[in-house]
């Protein structure tokens, strides 16, 4: 019997105002790789628009349906959206508590300022937008201004030019991951029951 | 002879994205108090439109061709204008030279992420936009969820609905400012050329 690829799942964080292409190249690019990725926003089925006007995208889930646990790959698009997501006490949680897993988390652009949010970038090294490495240096990060850059579970990059390294570092990570042998998620255990 | 009404002149720093109505409020109130508001974005003459489509104006002038010392008062709205601006290194300077001179500096929203990339908040105690306050927090300062906070200079509110006060207390300080006798702006001195 030949071996079955392994597909991972991965949760996507959307807000509308995302950059269109750091939603786009990403989840393309991991759905190329064999992985599932879930849209998650506020609602299921709620319309997010790119703020460039190039993508039109339905959540598939909604925050309070998901855990993170199940999932193997977290990804977090830049723009307006992580701004958006981040007033919402929900989504912080989810990236905290994914993030506590060591599994590989991946955000781009305005993405890590959900990191900060979580209270998660003190210490860390990574990379981010411009004007968000400047927030992050005063932190306490230790911020590197290249296309990619990875920390423990972290892959971060900077802008749209920096998607296709960033894509294929995370599927990469995600491989590496697995290789490693760690806890798949459990996303084929019983979903969490609204008000569970 | 009757005292004639003295009027300041007050540098809006703007880029495209900014919320409407904190562009707009501050602004008319501002200049039914008398004062002198110059529109400053990158270009002279740049349309400039809020995020929420119900504003569109012109800036008055080009970050290039106005100083610090041309006005007693600064204006920060919020939106998306205040990270486009400070991904742009004259218009940080700009603050940060500002700032040096203890003139009422008023910032609301996302305006107070200017300060962060000027380096100034560790320390200080202000508020702001619910997200930045965690960011603030984070990186030193002392942050106060209320609709107005004064500290020295910095008068800095958090949202559209705190806008009335906004307005009201940087008018205030304005004429607290001037009371104090403090060194009237150089408007009247020669303006810097270009290139010089």
């Amino acid at each position: 019997m030949r071996e079955k690829k392994v597909e991972h799942k991965i949760a996507c964080l959307l807000a509308g105002g995302f950059e269109d292409s750091e939603f786009r190249i990403p989840y393309d690019r991991l759905r190329a790789a064999g992985h599932t990725v879930d849209i998650i926003g506020k609602e299921k089925g709620e319309t997010l628009k790119g703020y460039k006007g190039k993508e039109t995208v339905k959540a598939t889930r909604s925050i309070d349906d998901v855990r993170p646990d199940d999932y193997e790959g977290l990804l977090i698009p830049g723009g307006h959206s992580p701004d958006q997501l981040r007033a919402d006490p929900r989504f912080v949680r989810f990236v905290a508590d994914f993030n506590a897993s060591e599994r590989p988390l991946a955000a781009v652009c305005h993405g890590p300022q959900l990191l900060m949010a979580a209270g998660l970038v003190q210490g860390r090294t990574l990379t981010a937008w411009t004007t968000v490495q400047s927030d992050l240096r005063q932190m306490g990060a230790k911020v590197l201004d290249q296309p990619v850059v990875v920390d423990r579970n972290w892959i971060t990059s900077r802008k749209p030019d920096d998607l296709e390294a960033f894509s294929a570092r995370f599927i990469d990570e995600l491989r590496e991951w697995e290789q490693r042998g760690q806890k798949p998620a459990t996303a084929q255990a019983i979903p969490a029951q609204p008000g569970s």
